[in-house]
């Protein structure tokens, strides 16, 4: 079989051997040259499919399509157009796909109980930021083994000893669960996480955020509910479904699942190190399930994020907080000069102005600029999840290359000034600023860290101020861009053309999983990120939820893509 | 007897009528052919002292004298200096020097009652910003009712209405007392305080803040201690050392305490006005204790206060908060465009960089410069204050005209970021950016607000952002300058010579009192500011606290204050 044109922004690195910490070690990277060699490839075989990110010279000639409107899962074989096949071989695709429907007849039987699973789990409010809520992190945990357990699977709890500058409370437990033991079988590892961002009604939620709670459109309101409960549920429901529906799970699960994702994932490195020769020493294939679809109509999967070095910036000068009438006009003010630096880091256009950073971006191809288009993508999808129309682009190109491909940094706030509501008559002793940077190919990680640091010193002492400052690297996680082209990303397009019945675009992803990067690293398997939520989700922000729809149909495209990844993995 | 000149930066205005409300309107004020005219006066009589404020031209030929050490009140009378005597006719100046010994030393024999009585007071957690203590606000009023009348006072809870803004609030009642009613005797109206600011021990506090707190230096740490409670307690323990040692109070007192001082004061104003002429109808001078010393060593009195005006600029684009990996780089950020604006209006050097803001302050005279140098204040002093070295300027004058004379800006923080410890990726999507400018002559406030906001839409505009941009005005309190040779601030003047053995030095606070102001053209009287506490009492702040010393010897001061201006006053 013919091999097929790499992705023009597919890293054309070799398998790395696991390599020792910290994160953010250098890596070999694709440069201009390799992309020139990419594409001077001969053309691809009549057999390339129409597949839009494998095939970005055809696409060229064509015009965009609209994104089609999504029907409901017809459970009828996919239209076989010749002449626009797979680039794949079928591997008894026809009896797999026969075998799938009682499965997804099973799914749409059990809603209710999928759905009272996801009740109950997003009343446990797991949220890892607080230390007062660690509790009911490990109770989900072990609320989640129990699912496990009662399914027929066997689960460890892995603790990972005390959580780093907070020793008086323990990590919460990884769980390390297993369904199914066939040696004849495949190994799909799979990872989600339990915790959940903090959440207050005061925040401005319309519900309770550890109530689910289900409007008239069928959205399922609370924390958690897309980010990440239901689709770690969702591989659930997919198991309990098989087993309602007598139909065999193709594949042997190896499950990962965390409580510290929303935290900084203390420990989860040095588990997945320690244990890539242990306990996932089978797994063929990574599949993820925690990003969203670009908009809310067509599925899509994601084959890269973004990475994220957050940064914070101190500046103290006074002994404590000062009053503004009898001090102010005598003394340097940490705000002042804090408000100074950071003005000087990005403009209302999202343009980064730190020296140098720009340059780091690997330079944009033709070939990759025809990627854009094709993709179902419209400003009304990013006007609605953004909630209003203040988008820097006017159009649906040039939004989705500065979310995929581009860097941007934001301004997130400060610690230690004045921050409630009133007025307070004060001048903060010390002001800690925070913001990052989201990285992409070829920025490596040290280098924006020093580039960042370098301008931080010099805005600072153009200030002459007498006042310290202190800047501090928060943490660091890399980019990462995995090859579309493997069987395990054939499998997922497939299931999602078996549930949706369209094609997914392939995208790559604005935030960052930097579990993707380990996982790539340690094991050397390729990973898939195989979202269920869509793009008005509004995970980690108020009034989050799950479309019913995605919830079931997800746990239907879940179920499937072990069938076919069962396939192409022979 | 000659009439002394005018002190040079003293407002040559005449009584006003009491004037209908806005607070910010205008006034006329002192122009430089008032200055001119102020200085071509015949020199003065050889009566003249060498008290500082009232003979600027006499002090520019003496070399500035280092401040004297603070003698414990030695219960003697001053020497008497030939022709370096007051330059007031002394009245029965002798009789109530001998008067005052008993009441000295029963304040002396008093002194633990009187701790005794502000660890009570400042027990009671009377913060009137927060909503849930309004409970303690009101049980502190009704506490120091209950004092008053145990002294032998009347007082009247005076009940204000709802609070605007918060209906679900009373406002705290105003306390109008009496104490004596002699026909014969003058009125002396006191104001002050019973409410405090908030705190938390989380934010920094060696001790509860709510527990009067003595360590080895005699200094009693806790919220309210200096500000404003023990000045408050000041005059009730004044009071009581006259009847138990047997003195009669030489005036009648009306008492003016209120329970929002820390919150605007809402309603106070009205009250003021309506009863002008009624309750405070036979008041004759006002005195207020609720500042500080300049430096630890030498008391002072103040005859000017700073205005206050307080802003927010508000910025909101995103339907909510957003995810900044998921959306970086696609969407205007409020933060973003907030920094830029708030970067615009001071530089680190505290210079106001607001079009037309400093060319309304009144210009510096040789003859007000000359004013600064005598002052008994050292940089030492500031450093101890600030609680580090982080002054703008290295010298005493340019700090002492920074905070007296010239305006500031300071910018107190963010509300609607992010703002707890730790890293949170999120885009706010609404952020209110707080600040505000301390006026002095000539600003006119509404000037200053249309200036201010000129700039604020000026800098939006250059941002080109879709983002939408509010500018409030949160509350305006215009600066006060006050007759400083009136017979009210020559008493208080010889009190604190009899009670510390030196002469105060004249100041002008850099905070704002508005009530100043408001007593001022609602009554027409002369209105002292008497401060108990010294520079480094940390009001607003953490680990407030008020010297014994300080309270103790303030005690006295009050109480001798009022033989004295029964003198003066006659």
């Amino acid at each position: 079989m013919p091999r097929v044109p790499l992705h023009p922004t597919f890293l054309t690195r070799p398998r790395p051997r696991p390599s020792p910490r910290p994160r953010c070690a250098d890596d070999p990277y694709i440069t201009a040259q390799a992309l020139r060699r990419v594409f001077s490839l001969p053309p691809a075989p009549r057999l390339r499919s129409t597949f839009t990110a494998s095939n970005p010279l055809q696409r060229i000639t064509q015009p965009a399509q609209p994104a089609p409107r999504l029907r409901r899962a017809v459970h009828t074989l996919p239209q076989r157009i010749p002449g626009k096949e797979w680039p794949y071989l079928y591997k008894d695709f026809e009896k797999m796909g026969k075998h799938l429907d009682p499965f997804f007849k099973e799914v749409d039987g059990l809603k209710d109980k999928f759905i009272e699973r996801l009740r109950e789990a997003v009343a446990i409010p797991s949220i890892s930021s607080e230390d007062a809520r660690r509790p009911d992190v490990v109770k989900m945990g072990e609320w989640l083994a129990e699912q496990i357990k009662a399914l027929g699977g066997t689960v460890e709890l892995r603790h990972l000893g005390k959580q780093p500058g907070h020793e008086h409370l323990d990590l919460p437990p990884v769980l390390l669960g297993r369904y199914g033991n066939d040696p004849k079988k495949k190994n799909i590892l799979i990872y989600g996480h339990y915790d959940v961002q903090p959440a207050q009604k005061s925040d401005g939620w319309a519900t309770d955020p550890f109530t689910l709670t289900v409007d008239e459109k069928d959205r399922m309101f609370g924390r958690g509910s897309t980010d990440d409960k239901g689709p770690v549920l969702g591989w659930l429901n997919a198991i309990e479904a098989h087993q309602k529906a007598g139909v065999d799970v193709p594949v042997n699960l190896i499950m990962c699942f965390e409580g510290m994702e929303e935290n900084g994932s203390e420990g989860l490195d040095d588990l997945i190190e320690a244990e890539a020769k242990k306990f996932f020493k089978e797994a063929d294939v990574v599949c993820i399930s925690d990003n969203y679809w670009l908009g809310t109509e067509k599925p899509c999967l994601t084959y890269g994020v973004r990475g994220c070095n957050y940064y914070s910036v101190e500046i103290s000068g006074p002994g404590q907080d000062l009053h503004s009438g009898v001090y102010g006009g005598l003394t340097h003010e940490p705000m002042t000069d804090l408000i100074r630096i950071m003005n000087s880091f990005v403009d209302p256009d999202g343009k980064i102005l730190i020296e140098g950073i720009n340059d780091l971006v690997a330079p944009m191809t033709d070939e990759e600029a025809a990627l854009y288009p094709p993709i179902a993508f419209t400003m009304d999808d990013l006007h609605q999840s953004l909630g209003s129309t203040v988008s820097i682009y006017d159009n649906k190109e040039d939004s989705l290359k500065h979310k995929m491909r581009y860097p941007s940094l934001s301004l997130h706030g400060i610690e230690g000034a004045f921050y409630t509501p009133g007025a307070k008559t004060v001048i903060p002793a010390k002001v800690i600023g925070k913001f990052s940077v989201r990285t992409v190919p070829n920025m490596e990680i040290d280098e924006v860290t020093k580039l960042v640091q370098k301008h931080v010193d010099a805005e600072f002492a153009k200030l002459k101020t007498k006042n310290t400052m202190k800047f501090n690297i928060v943490h660091c996680g890399k980019w990462w861009v995995e090859d579309p082209n493997h069987p395990n990303y054939t499998a997922a397009a497939k299931a999602v053309e078996r549930v949706f019945g369209v094609k997914p675009d392939m995208t790559r992803e604005g935030g960052s999983i930097p579990v993707t990067l380990t996982f790539q690293e340690q094991l050397g398997k390729n990973v898939l990120l195989l979202p269920m939520g869509s793009s008005t989700d509004a995970a980690h922000s108020i009034n989050e939820k799950l479309d019913k729809r995605n919830y079931i149909e997800g746990t239907k495209l879940l179920g499937a893509y072990l069938h076919y990844v069962a396939g192409e993995l022979k």
